[in-house]
């Protein structure tokens, strides 16, 4: 398809494909002369997860050329190439280490880690921005004088996992690694709402069933 | 508790503790003189409350002042009260109706709604956020050509639902009505960020389980 149609299709106006093509965010389409380039349905693809990124994620350009290169580079194996795509999204800040409820915080995940068994993320609690913010998360929930032991934690992790594994279930569905990994960045920006709201009418339903409406 | 004990017991400073009487965000302490006042445990646990809104969840403090009213009113029933707190505290914008992803965003839910049978949250969509914030977030994946409907959403609503039957159990652990609904307006606040990064530990998991690190 020319320009004209990955604008109409995407609803993305030609002037920002012109910008996206500049920064390296859209790979350029295939030249047919002088002034005319074609482009196909894998541009109208990458096209949509870069304006997921840019519009719906505030994602710096800068970051998204970094999170796409991860995306595209072959020579990752895939939970590596995985993890540097998501990990390369904004994240929240290094925890400080001299915090005593940061480290007390730390020695409850890790002991919720352990009582869950989930071993691979226990290795990778140095690098890892999810380990991070989960972190700061319960940190700040003792700094407001709230514990959230591992007892409390491990039902919903469980449910978490539950909820992790129709993920990578649904990523499956994919045909190619490339595709794979565009759908959990995708994921990793749009579901959140989704999870979100789902939750609070789920709150809303079960209040409901307990109390009625009196 | 006098002032001083109440400030170093909440890591509030009394300056602030003293906005928040005069704004009336925490009841007065019971006067023992001209210039001294007696606080107790229900002050500082309001206290924490209102910390927690203002700097986790940047709610401001004319609906700090409105959520804490439905908290206080024991003239309503259980369900309106709760969801009186949770529905004064910051929400989406109201969702554009002559938008057509919009209308098929809301089509979507309802048929959600239908197929999992959550009939108390089905009489509420004309005034929950919740259902408002899911039409959104529904409706942002559709119009980056991504559709997302009832039977992919359904299994993650089941997981949800187990989520919020957790919630109200754990809140049913508090003694008094007033208590339960503080810790379910805290929850709204800041269990989000404790699910969201316990669902990307265990995306890293599960990621790790299946395709090792290779």
């Amino acid at each position: 398809m020319r320009l004209a149609e990955l604008s109409r299709r995407s609803g993305v106006s030609t002037a920002t494909i012109k910008y996206y093509l500049r920064e390296g965010l859209l790979p350029p389409g295939r030249q047919v002369n002088a002034t005319k380039a074609e482009y196909d349905e894998e541009h109208l693809r990458r096209l949509r997860l870069v304006r997921a990124m840019i519009q719906v994620g505030k994602v710096p350009v800068a970051t998204v050329r970094e999170v796409l290169g991860h995306v595209d580079d072959e020579d990752l194996g895939r939970t590596i190439r995985l993890g540097a795509a998501l990990w390369a999204l904004p994240q929240v800040p290094e925890p400080d280490e001299d915090d005593e409820y940061v480290r007390a915080a730390q020695r409850e995940v890790l002991a919720l880690l352990d009582r869950l068994g989930w071993e691979n993320t226990r290795q990778l609690t140095t690098i890892s921005p999810a380990y991070r913010s989960l972190v700061v998360a319960v940190a700040a929930f003792r700094r407001l004088g709230y514990g959230f032991g591992a007892e409390l934690l491990a039902p919903y992790a469980e449910l978490m996992y539950r909820t992790a594994v129709l993920d990578l279930d649904h990523m499956e569905g994919y045909a190619s690694d490339a595709e794979r990994i565009e759908f959990a960045v995708l994921g990793a920006i749009l579901n959140e709402p989704v999870l979100q709201a789902l939750h609070r009418l789920a709150q809303e339903e079960e209040t409901a069933r307990r109390y009625g409406f009196e």
